[in-house]
């Protein structure tokens, strides 16, 4: 059994316009140069003619970095063909040609800076995570360009891989403390129809976690005390139990999350029910215990990890950008395997809040985490690793090429096809050329999303046909509508699982409204979120707001919004061209009476008038810096 | 001029019965023999005699801890003489002065472990620290037991390295990184007479912070490069300036503390009011600004130090129970220095709050830091570095001996004399015994204090005679009453500072009646505390409540109390025998309908009734583990 559903090639989607379309062009025309500008000047490109004596050596995870621009890069090149990227990147791959080695393998720091640590330490060293890197970037650049030199490098470095690990005699047993190596072999197998690739992904998989312990091994094996590391606990690396045992996320949230991704890309393609129930428990728990309202994971900067259910406090949370990026990654596999728009709302929540917030609104600054309050004079006081503003690059920089490959791939993400249907996940102004097998089509959209809820898709059939177009029912709209060509639909009868099927035959031409109501929400997290009691969160359409101290002036946690505040929405006013902002009369405790007191025990003033206003959590920080705060205190 | 007040001696004042009583009986009869038997069995009590090549060296630190055990030892001692326990201190005291180098040099891990590192690291190594506490404890052993040979001891150590630090020719230009032996040096001086004690006590006062940076030279001289330390700044030791340059409390807040007490002294015994006017601004922010509701100090266990101001936050509250005791000290100083009620104010808050909330009611086990409020599902992933239950003991171990000497020495802060006038700081039942040069009495307090405001105090002068009784009034307390053998006294004409002065011709037998009212509070922080907006604490006399899940069930974030509900004082149902808890009827956010949800948009049902018990912040911890908030939602 292969995924119901499969996504739309990255080449085949055009944003045209709109916020994502403007958010793209600002990843091709700002990230992507700023991304291989930032790796020349680390010396990340000249990784592979690195010698020993030179300066600045290679490190273990700079291959990644690369990787990731690659893949970028590639998607970028799919739909915009630029001469000069594509020799960039072609000079680049000769220089890896040349460093790879006979047997296949191909990692820049194990070759140059420490051959004689390889595979020693796939605890720490980010040797299979660099790998799979690699190969996803491989994959994207032949899809992209039709050339396979890259895919044929990687595809000897991955038979190098099945060689080394597996459960054979002579093999060791290991498998990586970074996942990620498991979705990128999963996409080879795709890619090239060998089922070792699909094989070699299961084995790291299933010997994730068994007895005796992997890492406790090599470590002996590097004359470590194992004891050491096993007192801290393997729940970091996903390790403290086969896969198959796990029913939380636990550990390293981005780790996590691509590991999620491969296990439902593996049940999906072998039809394994109990690797699927495993995917469907730590997403329930994921979704309904662990889950910050941005569609951020990963509560504390202390190990970057989950933590425990309903653990999720707002100023140190961390939700690495990266995490976000993995928690779309997990509910895209999670979609295509179970066609189910549950999991298409949760890319959305993530992409629309956690994922555009890592990056500022010109494409030259970026988060690394992501927290939903923060109090800039308190900030290097508490647990946050990071300036309160964003940075041009990091030491660690996973995150802004990471950003950068998924908004270059957001095609795959926003539409999807399945024998007989066109899948409709996310709604942008633009179009897609699918193929359904039976039919062939261009879907059109034009759309003012996620700022107005009403989204006209013309469907173009190359002739007539028979299928079934399926449109998102976003989770947070409550009454949608849908017509065709003028006539409305009931959406109950053909509402399953989150999407409308609308099964007819299409003539080319044929026109659907669809109508999202967009009602200022005011959300709740769970009693059992101690961080958010007695407060509320502001959501539009997919798109939650905040408020700034550039609108609101300083002391954020001293407004509050009564109960049956009218909540204004103010696209004239907005100080982003284009950008709904939302006002409302909150209150501002008194400071009147305080002289300088510290604690007090009479009656309060009453609170003071104070015109609130808030914008989309993503766009914060582009302006002059200060505190913002995402839960607004209820009164 | 000395300070205006002098603090009573701890033999003087008993403390009979009553929670004061019977926290010092614990203290005698628990706590002293947990640490003298701790520091046996980690091998503190041997260091003087470690060699090398035996296991278990001494550390830098462990001749505080032992100090600080001796100090507290000789306390008790004074009011309740103990042959066996004189032995054990006689003991050990012989073979420290065995172990006392010809010069006079006295401390166990740089003369055991690492005499080559002798006043190398100043900034780190704690050797100047250890001084003081050793200095400290053989000043109250002599005071204690009339025996100076201990004394004798630290005089040649103090001569020493008078003759090691200062300005002149040879001098190093050194002073501590952490600070102790400054106020330590002022109570030799106070103790023996001898003023060269006060002259190195300012030396290393007014020496620290200056530039060049001592911390620098001695980080080159040990090869290091001082640069690495300095961007992390010298304000976590108080050392980014002159001290007389410092307006605000910063760094890590025991030195700090320590600092200030010492910095008071010396204002009080030169006159030196540049050097008191820093100590004010000093402690106008501190109190107005850094103060936890409790008596904690130090917002961020990250550098266990003040952040900045308003930063208050409760769960990641560090507010070590050393840091309440040192704020004690400096309030005990400017108390004496300024006769002013509102520093007895803040050492009663440390008190009855931070402080006692150190140690478990058996006297048996310790909390390190005193955070605000405890969900201990999540405790170990965020910036707790202990668990979230009292512990038998720490690796560094400061905190249960420095409670140990505080509580045994609560004598001191509880009287105090001036010429002509007897001051009572604190009410517990028990006696003192006075001497104003003018007069000496006996003061007899009856009461409840702190559960009940009513104190009768007898006056018993050796014979009649006139002088001034100085009784506080409490900076919590709107309503006091006095009266003088049943004759009420008009407070406003007697109230300055903070305390009533009953001056008059006192005759034995004479009877004081004070009434402190003690209506339950509700105190609320500044708006700019953005941690406890929309929250109250409730405070009865000086103690503060808290919930815990004990009594309260888990959730405790989702628990409200009503503006107008009324919190009434329940005694006899109290799960503390003698100690009133608090009881009202609040609300609980519902879980009804939320189902699996993690966030919800439509109207959530009303909040659940829900009866609410506070107990004393001081007393949680000591049933089963749980939950803990001190600041409730309002609702």
């Amino acid at each position: 059994m292969a995924a119901r559903l499969t996504p739309a090639p990255v080449g085949a989607v055009r944003f045209e316009g709109g916020f994502l379309g403007e958010r793209m062009r600002v990843n091709r025309d700002a990230i992507l140069p700023i991304l291989h500008e930032q790796c020349r000047a680390t010396g990340r490109l000249d990784a592979w003619d690195w010698r020993p004596g030179q300066p600045n050596p290679p490190h273990v995870y700079w291959d990644s970095d690369v990787a990731k621009w690659l893949e970028a890069a590639a998607y970028s090149l799919s739909l915009h063909p630029d001469a000069a990227l594509t020799g960039r990147i072609e000079a680049l791959l000769e220089r890896m040609a040349e460093a790879q080695l006979p047997d296949g393998y191909l990692n820049s720091y194990f070759i140059r800076v420490a051959p004689e640590q390889r595979w020693t330490n796939l605890r720490d060293q980010h040797e299979l995570y660099c790998a799979g890197h690699l190969i996803e970037a491989a994959v994207a650049y032949a899809q992209a360009t039709g050339r396979t030199a890259f895919l044929d490098m990687v595809r000897r470095y991955a038979d190098h891989i099945a060689t080394v690990f597996g459960t054979g005699p002579g093999q060791r047993r290991g498998y990586p403390g970074h996942e990620e190596i498991e979705l990128a072999l999963l996409r080879l197998f795709r890619a090239t129809g060998e089922r070792r690739y699909l094989d070699l992904a299961r084995y790291f998989i299933d010997e994730r976690g068994r007895a005796p312990h992997y890492f406790e091994r090599e470590a002996r094996e590097r004359g470590e005390d194992p004891a050491r590391w096993g007192s801290r606990g393997y729940d970091i690396f996903q390790a403290h139990r086969p896969v198959r045992e796990q029913t939380t996320p636990e550990g390293h949230a981005v780790r996590a999350c691509y590991l999620y991704a491969a296990m439902a890309d593996l049940a999906a393609e072998t039809g394994d029910d109990g690797l699927r129930e495993t995917c469907r428990a730590v997403w329930r728990n994921l979704t309904r215990r662990r889950l910050y309202i941005t569609g951020g994971v990963g509560s504390s900067a202390h190990g970057e990890r989950f933590t425990v259910d309903y653990d999720l406090p707002n100023e140190t949370a961390y939700a690495e950008t990266c995490a976000s990026i993995a928690l779309m990654f997990f509910a895209q596999r999670m979609l295509h395997l179970e066609a189910d728009g549950q999991y298409a709302d949760v890319i959305e929540q993530a992409l629309y809040n956690g994922l555009l917030s890592g990056v500022s609104l010109d494409g030259t600054r970026f988060f690394y985490a992501n927290p939903l309050a923060v109090y800039p004079k308190a900030f290097g006081f508490g647990m946050n690793r990071f300036p309160a503003e964003r940075q041009p690059w990091f030491g660690c920089a996973c995150c802004p090429p990471n950003l950068a490959r998924v908004l270059a791939s957001l095609g795959a993400f926003a539409y999807a096809t399945s024998p007989g249907t066109a899948w409709v996940n996310l709604y942008a102004v633009g179009s897609a050329d699918l193929d359904l097998g039976t039919a062939r089509l261009r879907l059109t959209q034009v759309t003012d999303y996620p700022w107005d809820g009403h989204v006209a898709i013309t469907v173009q059939p190359r002739q007539t046909a028979a299928f079934t177009l399926a449109l998102r029912l976003p989770g947070w709209c409550t009454d949608p509508a849908i017509s065709v060509n003028g006539t409305p639909v009931d959406i109950a009868s053909v509402r399953r699982k989150g999407y409308a099927h609308l099964a007819r035959t299409w003539s080319p031409g044929d026109c659907v409204e669809l109508t999202l109501p967009m009602p200022v929400r005011r959300v709740r997290a769970h009693p059992s979120v101690r961080h958010d009691a007695g407060r509320v969160a502001l959501q539009r359409g997919p798109v939650l707001y905040c408020l700034e101290e550039d609108d609101n002036g300083p002391d954020l946690a001293a407004l509050s919004l009564p109960r049956r505040a009218a909540v204004r929405v103010d696209r004239r006013g907005s100080p982003f061209a284009g950008v709904p902002v939302l006002r409302a009369r909150g209150r501002r405790l008194a400071t009147a009476g305080w002289d300088d007191a510290l604690y007090r025990a009479d009656e309060p003033a009453p609170p003071t008038p104070a015109a609130l206003t808030a914008v989309p959590y993503a766009l914060w920080a582009n302006r002059r810096p200060g505190e913002m705060a995402l839960w607004i205190r209820e009164s």
